[in-house]
């Protein structure tokens, strides 16, 4: 942790030091009830995901609000969410490795923690590691509903690890990790929908399936940002697993969300920046780069909407072409969109909440580099 | 800073857990005397880039080799290396704002410190922040030489800027500083000594109308990995500085370097990583995503030419397609290769520092995230 911190609590907005990580507390709350009023009337249980955040504080608040837990990617994370006061985390991931294992199992002696498995042998370490630590561990049979990236095939393969962890001694088997990763980004609503309905109908596959095997599905869970009304709506699915709603980045906001049912969420999370250069009167260089935000999902997005466009980046420069619009002076700050807002948080070590143009706040991204 | 390290001093490579950095020793020491013997016979000075590795502990070793310091970018960079051991230190970047400011003037009452400046004000700011802080600060006016980014024109407004920063009390005129980030990682070796050549040119009419005008020109800086010994053979750059030779990245190892005169560094920085999941004969999912390396200039590249290719990067998770390789099997552990260093150096608190498969050491990043 670097020892000099860009802004203190009372500071104005405009003194706070750049590039650093600005959050809009009155937009960041307002995304929070959103997605509750959206949810209005249905019966699904929310479990939004810490990996977009990767703060105990923000996951308490979440909590506050009616969230039954929250979901993480890496046992460390996990073990900051837990230290930090959340009492129930689902590891949306599968955990290989006798290490990560055995700190799997001593966590879940401290909170309600679930993982997800989709290959026999990882079941049966599971269940060591469970032994050796004297706990009984929640296992998700994790299925590939369309995504391409993880989990077994949904049917009988997925029957047949859900018997294993059953027939485990340590294990618990405590439901479907069903998450179609690939349509979340899906640009049309029609996409999104029809991708869900394939995704239910492979979990409605699996389901009876199990069913017929008389082994019980505690729960369904999944789901993002981009579909989350959908599953919610499926009649199959239990829990959804939305992350980027409380921040909503430049990539997410090219989906079309007309009358998809999900709110337009607002953003509420930017890089805070300097101009530092006016090599020319159409380009003005910005003491934010690739070490400030991520580029992987698209450029990041000059808030203030005068045409003005974040061309390139470098490791600690962006480009941007002034298209005509005045200012940009040497010194003038100004708000970027995250291109991507998840790999963007992992960059930093602390968010600015900020209301009415001043510190509110200092939050520590305490599982920031939490990759083991 | 997470708790848990990925290795132990002594512990087999076998054993480390992933995803974390590591650092082939003997491929870096080799590296670092590539460097060396490349430019055996010139005169010119040697300041690697200290942004490719924001470690202390590499930019020693690289003075002990004859290196006269070290660059880098940010203040709170410069702040580590000083910090570190390191007695001086450029700062190859416009540095902008009251606190920052400060930070640097403080900071070179305990080392030489020098900066770049492009803009009239800015060197007003800088003359300002030395008085108060009683020191007499070396400024180098940075020129544009073709990477259009930051930068004042060569030749009468680069002279303009020179005259003032003589002209202020608390400042030296310090040189020039000339770098052709475009050129970097042009394919070909003739367009790189055709750029370098052009800047070249407007360095050298640059330091004509200085000399005319009877200002020294203390030095001219400026170069990378991709073109050094074009600008070492210029006759105008007294100084170079590679940052990337040291870890060689996928990108750079695009270049052709046929008959250059730039020897062929090796690939010395890898990301380790476990399969996690094989969810297809084809196709294995592996632990390291988007947070464990930067995809900006490309994906990794697995380091066993097996025909393997990383195709896919989410943001805890990397897709290789098998083509029909064998192996691959959960747990299994393989290195990669950063796309891009610089970026993914960034994501990580410490190198794993291994010799014949073993691990020798652990340094840490310390100016990770130092984006202040």
């Amino acid at each position: 942790m670097p020892v000099y911190l860009p802004a203190t609590v009372g500071m104005p907005l405009a003194e706070v030091d750049t590039p650093c990580l600005i959050l809009d507390l009155d937009a960041f709350e307002r995304n929070l009830q959103r997605l509750k009023q959206s949810l209005a009337g249905r019966s699904v249980m929310v479990r939004p995901h810490a990996k977009s955040h990767k703060c105990p504080q923000i996951a308490l608040r979440q909590i506050e609000l009616g969230a039954v837990g929250v979901c993480c990617q890496k046992v460390s994370e996990a073990e900051v969410l837990v230290q930090g006061g959340v009492r129930d985390v689902l590891i949306t991931n599968e955990i290989v490795g006798a290490p990560k294992l055995r700190r799997l199992a001593a966590l879940a002696r401290r909170a309600q923690v679930a993982v997800c498995a989709d290959n026999a042998e990882n079941i049966s370490a599971l269940d060591a590691a469970a032994r050796e630590s004297g706990v009984t561990l929640d296992v998700l049979v994790e299925i590939d509903v369309g995504a391409n990236r993880c989990g077994v095939e949904p049917g009988a393969p997925a029957l047949e690890l859900a018997q294993k962890i059953a027939a485990s001694g340590n294990l618990r088997f405590a439901g479907l990790q069903a998450y179609q990763g690939s349509a979340q980004h899906l640009r049309q609503v029609g996409e999104r929908r029809a991708a869900i309905e394939a995704a239910a109908a492979h979990v409605r596959r699996t389901t009876a399936l199990l069913d017929k095997a008389g082994i019980a599905c505690g729960k369904v869970t999944g789901a993002g940002t981009g579909t989350y009304v959908f599953e919610a709506a499926s009649a199959v699915y239990d829990e959804i697993q939305p992350g980027s709603y409380i921040f909503m980045d430049a990539d997410y906001a090219r989906n079309d969300w007309t009358e998809s049912g999900i709110p337009r969420f607002e953003h509420s999370l930017f890089v805070w920046t300097t101009v530092m250069s006016r090599p020319s009167p159409d380009r003005a260089i910005v003491d934010a780069g690739l070490k400030a935000s991520s580029i992987d999902s698209g450029m990041p997005r000059v808030a203030a909407q005068d045409g003005v466009e974040y061309v390139k980046a470098s490791d600690e420069h962006g480009v941007l072409q002034l298209n005509g619009a005045p200012g940009y002076a040497v010194g003038d700050k100004l708000r970027l969109i995250p291109g991507h807002c998840d790999p963007t948080v992992n960059l930093y070590d602390q968010y600015v909440c900020i209301r009415n143009d001043r510190v509110e706040a200092m939050w520590l991204i305490t599982a920031r580099g939490a990759l083991l």
